[in-house]
């Protein structure tokens, strides 16, 4: 009966822990669940552990003392980064993205899970060494790439809003300039959406000259909150200077060019 | 070395099934990756899927033929069900919720992906008889529930706007009366987003009168769209007739009484 336990538990371990990224499972929760001595199942993490890296699918990290467990955490390759941001950066290019004004059609990527839970896997192994609390974004297009991010994270989404809601009650908002209409607006925040002392990651679809961020940078500051770090997905390569910085893009948008229907976006990180 | 092989695939099979649900993987995909033969691989995903239905982590669906394969399907069992939205209905009955106009706060659950992952995958199994081949839904707040379940269903995901915006394109919009404020409001969706002939589930957070949902439904028409099913989290029990038919809630909102500190939100869906 042994072999056949063995298979049990490494399929229950391997969808336990890769369904919950980040999450620290006490060793106690699963020597219950299957009944078994932690020797069992060091030996059984390791397999998955193996197997997990072998095929490209992540790793297991393990911590040992009484506060210890195991939690799984997506790593992907170098080159499987570099394959991620060559392909996203060829799809973008394509020249029925453009929309008048010079704009880049993005909305279809954003909004297809595949892409952003890879997206959101990536900005964690960035971003990791931080050690957020949460994740940080402004409605409406970022909303799902930070969402995966906070999914990988295992921590809670805040949603930055444009004007303040009836239905969320008493609000902090602060005006802002935005870099890409140069107008004056508001941006808001429920009083009981964060704590104080927050660790802050704040992640973006886009970023042309930084106002949104610095804007919501100092939205976290009224709150008694810290940023942390900055994660867009696209970066505009002008203007050079940002608002803020210290922030990472992952792919830079280079140029849009109406006339000649031709997009230059490139990644910005190499991975490796 | 079988017996290390078979636990190396049954590791891969495991994962790269559950990390993407509802998507079918065609045999000739796994037997290449492993270098066996399809009925070593029928053995093998008969031990997974085993394990799965015992812990209660999803199956797996085999389709036989030549466009057949293999997919993962989460599929919570009716006491999974109950006790997922017993303890929604607990957590938001919770006094602190209650914002002054008889509001009930519940960005901070609509924004944990653990929870909304479990919801989306709900609404996969309530819907998947319809056979929707995109999500759509409005911002802002439903945007994570609404990604969950497109993640669960592996489609895409629509999200309708107010107003319309610049950097989308060219956009249908339509006006509608929103139950809860009574006022005429303007939604759009972006030219580019929606084929004809698409079937479109609406997922959304919260429905009151139903205004919101009949004004998608609208514009999807307008679109050459079908919606084929509306699901909300919440939706209040008043007024009994919404103004639209054959929608399902997961909960149902029967009172907030700001008076007496006291919620009354109950599970729609029994679970079996």
């Amino acid at each position: 009966m042994e072999k056949v336990r063995k298979l049990e538990r490494i399929v229950a371990l391997t969808k336990i822990l890769s369904q919950r990224p980040h999450r620290l499972f006490p060793f106690s929760y699963f020597s219950e669940l299957f009944d078994v001595a932690k020797s069992t199942l060091s030996e059984d993490m390791l397999v998955v552990r193996q197997v997990l890296q072998k095929y490209g699918l992540g790793t297991l990290e393990t911590i040992a003392g009484a506060s210890g467990g195991v939690r799984y955490l997506p790593s992907p390759s170098p080159s499987a980064i570099h394959e991620l941001l060559t392909e996203l950066a060829a799809r973008l290019s394509a020249p029925e993205r453009i929309i008048p004004g010079g704009y880049l059609y993005m909305s279809d990527i954003l909004y297809t899970a595949h892409w952003m839970e890879k997206v959101g896997e990536l900005f964690m192994v960035q971003f990791r060494h931080l050690a957020p609390d949460y994740i940080m974004t402004i409605e409406t297009k970022g909303i799902p790439l930070a969402f995966m991010t906070a999914r990988a994270f295992d921590v809670p989404l805040i949603t930055v809003r444009h004007g303040s809601r009836v239905t969320e009650g008493s609000a902090v908002s602060i005006n802002y300039v935005s870099g890409s209409s140069r107008r004056i607006q508001t941006m808001s925040l429920p009083r009981r959406a964060l704590p104080s002392k927050a660790r802050i990651l704040i992640i973006d679809d886009f970023m042309k000259a930084g106002g949104t961020a610095l804007g919501m940078v100092e939205l976290a500051h009224e709150f008694g909150a810290e940023v942390v770090g900055t994660g867009v997905l696209v970066a505009t390569a002008e203007p050079e200077k940002k608002l803020i910085a210290g922030y990472q893009p992952l792919l830079i948008l280079h140029s849009v060019d109406e006339q000649v229907k031709k997009v230059d976006i490139r990644p910005a990180l190499m991975g490796g």
